[in-house]
Order: C-alpha cells, then sequence, then structure tokens
C-alpha cells in the first residue's frame, strides 16, 4: 500500500511470557516477536522497540504516557503495539487522545507465543494488517476482529473482547 | 466494527496440503482453516465454505469463475479466500472484474499450516482483518503486506509477493 | 516384546503446567500426557491413571506412598511416571525401596508439554522404551539419559540431571 | 549408565521430510535429528553423522551394507539409525547379521518431524533409550514399542509396525 516501513513497540503482555523451570513460574522474557514476523515471512519492512516488559496489570499512567510519547515521536505513521490484555483498552484511549494523525493497532494474545497453540500469531497478523488500512486513530485487534480503540473492553468472563 | 458475519472460501494450495505416509506423497488435505480460526480465537462471527482442493498451477478459468461466483452471490461483503500463492494473483484480478462492492482478501502460505513454522496464521489473520477494513475490491495478503489486488505478483525466486 | 500394557501413573510437573489467561498464571492442568501418547502414535496397550496434580515441590511423604502403592497394586509390572523434576530423584528412591520386581520409569520435562519446543515428548518416549527394556527397579529418563535411580540428582543450575 | 557417547546415523526417511514451495512437493532436507535432540536437551554425548538423504523405498543393497560398514567401523556400541518406515525391517535384519556386539536401534516417523504434531520425538526419545538399555542386536523403535528388530514388519494399511 505505501512504502513506509511499520514500527512494532512491545510492552510485554501474555503474548510474551515464557516459563522458567528455575523460578517454577512465568515470567515475560525478551520478546518474540521478532521471531513471529519472521515466521510470518513479512518482507515489509518494519522496526521494532521493546519499551518495556509489563503484565497489563501493572502498566501505570506514566507507562502509558512513554508508550504515546514513543508512537508520537517515531517517524512512522503506522504503529503496531503488542500489550497485555488486561488494559489494552485503557491504553488505546490514551493514545487515541495523544497521538493523532497515526494508525495504531494494539495486539496481545490469551495465550503465550511459545505455546504450540495460541493466538498469537493470528493476532500479529491482524494488527499488521490492520495498520496498513484502518483510518488514522487507535484500533485493538483481538477476538478476530478490528475495533475502534475507544469503544471497547475485555470481557474477563468470557474470554474475549467485544464492544464497549 | 460491523456486524457482518466474515466469509471464508477455502479452494486448497500449500496452506493446506498435508503429508500422507501411506502414499509417501503430500496433497491438498480437508481444510485445516477452521481449526486456526478457532486457534486465533476468533469470535466474530464467520462461515468456512470449501469451494475445492486444488494446487493454484491446476486452476482453471471454470475454477476462477466458480470462485468469483461464490463471492458474488453470498450475502456476506467480507470475504476471505484461501488460495494456492502461484496464482493468487491471476484469481485475484478475476475477482476484481467480476464481483464489485465487496472486500475480498486472498492469502495462502509459502509452507503448509501443519508445519511448526509456518506463516499460515499470520497470512489469515492479516486476511481476516483486511476483510474488516479496506476498501471494497480484490486484496492480496501475502509477506506481511496487504496488496492492490490487481497490482502484485509472487516473485518465485524470492519467496515473496511484491507490486507487479 | 511383551503384550502387557503399560501403566502411566501422572502426579503433575512441569510437563503438564498451562498458563491461565484469567488468572494472569500457570497451573498444573489435566495431563496432557495421554495426548502426547497419542501424538506418538502408540499402538502398545497402555492404561493412563492420573494421581494427583502437583509441582514437585509440594509432595509429601505421603504423596510419594500413595505413588509407591500405586505402583505395585496395579496388575502391570512396567510402569512409567510423570512427575515434576525438582524431587524426582526422592521418588524414585522411595520406589525403589517399595516397590520390587517391577521397572518403574520417571520422567517430566524441564518446559511444558503445551510448548511449541519442549523436552517432554522426547523424554516421554525415552521412559515409555525403558519400560520395555530395563531390569526390574527404579529408573530416571531425563536430559537424554537412563539413569539408576537411585544414582541421580538434578543439577539445578545446570537445568539438567547427572549421577549422584 | 555408561559413559559412551551415543551414534546417531541419518539416512534420510519421512523424519526428515521438508516441504518446498518452490518446488511444490516434499523433500528429504537436511537432517532435523540435531535440533530434535536439542529440543530434547540431551546431555548425553552423542555424535551425528548424516549418510544418505534416501526415501526408504529407494535404498539398494549397496546403501544397506553402507549403513551396516558405518555401524560396524564406529567406536561407539550403542547406535540409533533415522530411517524410513516403509524398509525399516529390511535394514534391521541387515544389521542384526552384520553388526554384531552392538545394540543398534532403528527409529523414523509416519509424520515428518517438522509438524507440529508427529511422532518424530517421541520415537527419537524410543530409541535414545533403548540404544542404552536394550541388548546388544538391532531394534526398532516404533508405534511405542520396542520391537525385536528380526521379528517385525510395518503394516501399512493399519498405519503401524507389529511383530512380524
Amino acid at each position: 500500500m505505501t512504502d513506509n516501513a511499520i514500527l512494532v513497540l512491545t510492552t510485554g503482555g501474555t503474548i510474551d511470557k515464557n516459563y522458567f523451570d528455575a523460578l517454577s513460574e512465568y515470567q515475560i522474557a525478551d520478546s518474540g516477536i521478532p521471531a513471529l514476523l519472521e515466521e510470518g515471512r513479512v518482507a515489509l519492512p518494519f522496526r521494532v522497540v521493546e519499551l518495556m516488559r509489563k503484565d497489563s496489570l501493572e502498566l501505570t499512567d506514566a507507562d502509558r504516557a512513554a508508550i504515546a510519547a514513543a508512537a508520537a515521536v517515531a517517524p512512522e505513521t503506522r504503529i503496531v503495539v503488542t500489550h497485555g490484555t488486561d488494559t489494552m483498552a485503557q491504553t488505546a484511549r490514551v493514545l487515541a487522545a495523544s497521538v493523532p494523525g497515526k494508525t495504531i493497532v494494539l495486539t496481545g494474545a490469551l495465550t503465550p507465543a511459545r505455546f504450540a497453540e495460541t493466538d498469537a500469531r493470528f493476532n500479529l497478523g491482524m494488527a499488521f494488517a490492520a495498520a496498513q488500512t484502518a483510518a488514522p486513530g487507535a484500533w485493538i485487534a483481538m477476538s478476530g476482529e478490528i475495533f475502534d480503540g475507544c469503544n471497547v473492553r475485555k470481557d474477563r468472563d468470557a474470554g474475549r473482547f467485544v464492544a464497549a
């Protein structure tokens, strides 16, 4: 569609959780997003920047401001943000309010990308495409749907995203 | 974005190739696309219709006309077509010419979906999103990019799709 | 080799850990061992019995006695026990002391079976074979080796099992 | 059990078949066995030697003689041979007759190792263990069982190995 690169900002979340035997627990690891894009045979130029490694329940206002700042200052106008699902809608609203003129698509996964069965690849593909075709604004790509970032919430019981 | 279902038409291609030990060879198997959509945790309503199981090098004009007819007669206005990569661009041109007023996104994979490492899930996610966000017309979702279906070709040597 | 069935006793451990998004944490889930045996195309008769779902750091003397009792009372003379890796050697010693006349092979995994990259399948194959070919006694199948169950320990720093 | 390395001779077969999009077909690729052993977290010393890349239906008497010669001349006394399943029993008989004093375990897979769902890892684990615990002679590790290499055949219709 255009020849701009796509910027991918990673912030952590379930999509990047790994299991550490020595600790007997899961922790967010170095991002697996670059490997997923390679597996997806992505030839369109892109840049991956790891901003933080946080479960989204632990994100603070300062964290969201940092994500918005990174999106605003970048030369790219098409941005994908990988993020934990629990507070993704909140970050989407912050981005919609503070980063005009760019198409920003947030996504993540309900199951870590390192699992054999995971929604991670499908979701990342959705976000990468929506970043190229959706109008400027903040969007969420989850549960097979592209949502208006200001009109969506996570229904935890149902394990899916729905219009707010 | 809307509450229309998305129609997925499967035609075969590498994405659905399986290995059959008894035959010592590959063959296109019953489509794995429904399983991929389930793995992708897709909650948006969709319908999958298997039109044929062909390597795209074997598709005839009659086959392409059948794909176009199925797309035209369906009530859905947002359609994903899974297809072999070798002649995907040719089918895209036929669809652009004969199915107005609908957003049709063709995709497939360079490696079968049944492999551990495959672009299948990422590509299907791209197509599912583009079907929701792109303007009416025929598009191709491959190599990480959403291409105008009338301005794209497969570069076989490079193993990727490029603007024609 | 013989026509006895093989008994598989599952006790939990990393091999069966799953990630639960709703809880933002891992937990030992219903055992994935039957699915692994099916994927391994196992045609030899076997029986899987889920004894408990515990991280092996939480196993008590009563738990180990229960595992030994189950092994002793079963009609099978060839037994595989899936188990957390942290205290596997301790359970092996209990079994060696209290269940004579049977070939019992303990195994597990350093990475959960549900991951795309995991030692789970290889280890389970090792244990299934050793149950058929090793002499009566307790054995551990980990790190590519069949160890005498009374002469092995987990080297946590190295992430592997070694002769004690 | 001992401190000898294990020798792994690869000859091809379904276990090592890969799909080549440019050719629209499957072919035996450079062996994936080393990667499987790494994924299995094998710490016991081993050596992998690629003898040939053949579908076992294409193996000749000269090929089988070469496999036997490699097994005989190697310093290792515990050997795993990865091989196509169709004529694995035939090669096992040749090895039993011409390589005394060594424990040789043949294995392979009904589905390529590169698939997401495959018996490859489980089978390789079985063979690696049997090479350490079985008596000298030729064995086949398939379908969850360790077979006497001189008393086994592949039941193609059933898709499994059985006593001859």
